[in-house]
């Protein structure tokens, strides 16, 4: 039997999820957050630089986290010369392949600092506080010096700007954490417990998800993910990495003195002493590439000391924190890991500073650029989650959410004579005053006013066929009148006395407007 | 035999074809533009909202032009959920969507003004100053009364605003031209000659693409394509729209009074007049199309006339004109179209300016909302191609392109003492100036130097040990420096008087920068 056709369904308006509108609030507190960013990226010598939304697929590479499937993560397209193409997922790798392009021309001045903003793309299962679109804010220095304190300074750096950044954000000191780690600290660990080589490159990407996830899921939980695997309460099995009690422990371990340094500062204790963290993690284990990355913490540890913003019994106001249970979950990382971590005013029942998690991030890339060019281009770069710390800015009632005053409103008395009110709303608009025709169907004042109250409107203009004889306009002061409504008993009283509403001649239109947007305090021109 | 292996290429740093990168000026500049167009739409009462840069296909529609096949012009993907989404194509779709969402809700407060700006993107063929990802700014008014002569007041409003932004972005009256015409007027020439009903859709669409495409090929070129077709220079052939020559001659010849007056307009011999144009296209065909056309036409040219935008002999420098060639591709358009047209300096050997062609446009689109509710919901927009005329500003000299000053460099004398370096830096920036480390191998001092000239810095900082001794360090001008330079004669007599360079105490560093700074104009803080 033939199926019987279905009927054409309705287009619905309506947008594919992880996926959200903004509106004037959100824009102008968007456009505040940037402003701030840029100032303070700007004051630490990063240029600007901008690249498009997409990049060939194979040039943005695949390093995102929790990525098991091929694309996965990413939105792909073929174009017309049937070419693969990506957007892009964040702001790093299309900037190693700005780089590239560039790299030894006279086109880019190096060391180059830089910075950019803009949205990134990920085809994830989005969820609560997880957009498929999103903000980022990057920074970047590509080609510092290798070796000495040049590289080290370079990450520092960049803690130290995370760090004035939140501060320029509105988020003070003690309400925030910019955690330092090294991979190399990690992987030495790893090579030590029998981790090491390449044929256990996929172990140690599942340890470093693992550890990645000790925030979230706490000691047990990466237990579970470093060993059997664990079950979440979804029901849902992740495979854990394999490995034995003895290797988790020692894994573990390592964290284990940074947690308490943390501890100690959200507790308000104070007495996290970076230097101090790497003195007791110095002799835990023996690998070269572990001493390494050691080394390198503590270059940074020294230069973010001296410069104040360091960990220290005189400080108990801590900024940059050695912390080696941070990971980063971007795979391109190679050498230093920072993290932006925000904390939040309430406590926990142990008296510990809540978190809200991380609100940015970043670290040293040495082999992104080289993937074009097959020499070591050192990299090191930081990005802040825009749109993430604006929700959680937003949740703590951190961002100014005033609404502007709207436009000033010409009403539409008579109908026949839109070009007049026209013409006085131009009149206006050329005085640099914000003003608009009410374009609606005029036949009833009251949703007229209604409109400009809605609209926040300071003042209302209406001009019917007995002030036009006498060449006259009647000005309402909306803000006036709501404070005086306020005050009036009854709709009688309300309507003889009529307050905050006058007449004046047509001439005197715009300085009367003026006078009334001065006297609220309202910005024009 | 098996084929030879091939060697795994390596993989290239470029971008896809009509994509480009963007550095410091080219960002300043448009953000510049951003700035200027946002005030002035906000002073005529428009306010922002964002939509995401993707929707679900159905949802934006295909309305692009010169779409022979489906889904030509859009960049389409499959998400996780395998549901069609693809990347806004323009501004408007995406709004009629939002608009659909909340029409009628407590969401959606009615006219709705507001305005948007971001990147679009199109899946064409690139070619010279054609872009597959540049941006617009969007300004729309949806809800407005029906018929009166509030929604004619919509409209008249964006042609004054069009004009309004190209003066405040730097464009002298008489260097553009907003240019007005009425869809209803050419389907109602359409229909007088035998083209109407479904069944000539078709034919009515490769007429309006023809027309269009008057500015660039010109009468001649335009009567093949009404006709039996066209090759082009490459020797690529068009199918024409088959119309007779008597048909193709009634057609063009509702373009021939404003073409006139486009005319009068670009000598420079003034005289063009909107309601004259009127007056002479109402006798020309009998149709009700086309009389509701002209008569929605008549409306605004009178609104526009009133608020001094409009074209009489008393205004030569005429912002609005009534010119019935102007179609615009997208298809959506019910009723008014705009354009706005930049005209060049240059004259051609007539004595005409020559124009660079449309930098911007819009119309109405009341049937766009509908798609999604069934009932119709008046809408009318504008657009500026902010990327399109940024490249011609840019083309005419009318952008600042001068460099701003980069940061203060403090080199590294000492390779030992970055610390006390990164001090330095630090302490500058505290004080709200711009600074930086110099990052790169220092060994060499001239390396140094030649950075900090190609950063435009406008002072370096050096402190060897002879200077840390003495608790001293050295501040060189190179500002200053540059001048002295240039008026000295030998590398001897530099080396000698080393002009522009200076010592003071280490704690005077940020005032004596400070001082140098302020000498120069430099702004900081």
């Amino acid at each position: 039997m033939a199926e019987k056709p279905k009927k054409p369904q309705k287009l619905k308006a309506r947008l594919p999820r992880g996926l959200a509108d903004r509106g004037p609030a959100e824009i102008a507190a968007t456009r505040a957050m940037v402003e701030k960013i840029r100032e303070v990226f700007e004051r630490y010598g990063f240029e600007p630089v901008e690249t498009p939304a997409m990049e060939f697929t194979d040039a943005l590479g695949k390093f995102l986290p929790d990525q098991d499937r091929p694309n996965e993560g990413v939105f792909s397209f073929q174009d017309d010369d049937e070419q693969w193409i990506s957007l892009r997922y964040d702001l790093t790798a299309p900037l190693a392949r700005y780089v590239a392009e560039r790299y030894g021309t006279e086109n880019l001045v190096l060391p180059y600092r830089s910075y950019r903003f803009g949205y990134v793309y990920r085809n994830e299962k989005p969820g609560p506080g997880r957009f498929r679109q999103f903000m980022q804010f990057d920074a970047d220095t590509v080609g510092t010096a290798t070796g000495g304190q040049s590289a080290a300074a370079a990450d520092a750096e960049m803690c130290m700007m995370a760090a004035d950044t939140m501060e320029a954000l509105g988020i003070p000191r003690s309400c925030y954490l910019v955690k330092v780690n090294n991979r190399k600290v990690l992987d030495g660990v790893m090579e030590s417990i029998g981790l090491g080589g390449e044929e256990n490159a996929g172990r140690r990407l599942a340890v470093m998800r693992a550890i990645d996830k000790l925030d979230r899921l706490g000691v047990e939980g990466v237990k579970q993910l470093l060993g059997e695997g664990r079950k979440d309460e979804s029901g849902d099995f992740t495979k854990g990495a394999g490995l034995g009690s003895k290797q988790i422990d020692l894994l573990l371990s390592l964290t284990a003195p940074s947690v308490q340094s943390v501890r100690h500062i959200e507790d308000g204790s104070g007495g996290a002493n970076n230097l101090d963290t790497i003195k007791l993690l110095q002799t835990k284990f023996e690998s070269e590439t572990y001493q390494q990355g050691l080394d390198e913490l503590q270059a940074i540890a020294e230069l973010v000391e001296r410069a104040g913003y360091g960990a220290t019994s005189k400080n108990p106001d801590v900024r940059v924190l050695i912390d080696t249970s941070v990971v980063r979950g971007l795979e391109y990382y190679t050498g230093p890991v920072y993290e932006v971590e925000l904390l939040l005013d309430t406590k926990d029942e142990k008296g510990r500073r809540v978190s809200f998690g991380s609100v940015g991030g970043g670290g040293r890339y040495d082999g992104l650029v080289s993937r074009f060019r097959g020499e070591v281009v050192p990299a090191t770069g930081f990005s802040i989650g825009v749109s993430r710390l604006q929700a959680a800015l937003t949740m703590l009632g951190k961002l100014d959410t005033k609404p502007d005053f709207g436009p000033v409103v010409v009403t539409v008395f008579d109908r026949d004579r839109v070009a007049d009110y026209q013409k006085m709303v131009a009149s206006l608009r050329n005085a640099s005053i914000r003003a608009e025709l009410y374009l609606g169907n005029p036949k009833n004042m009251g949703n007229q006013l209604k409109y400009a109250d809605r609209r926040n409107s300071p003042c209302v203009i209406i001009q019917g066929s007995d002030e036009k004889a006498r060449g006259e306009v009647q000005i309402k002061d909306l803000i006036e009148g709501a404070r005086a409504a306020a005050a009036i008993a009854s709709n009688q009283e309300w309507r003889e006395t009529r307050p905050a509403q006058f007449s004046c001649r047509e001439d005197q239109l715009v300085a009367k407007v003026r006078e009334v947007l001065a006297r609220h305090d309202v910005k024009w021109g």
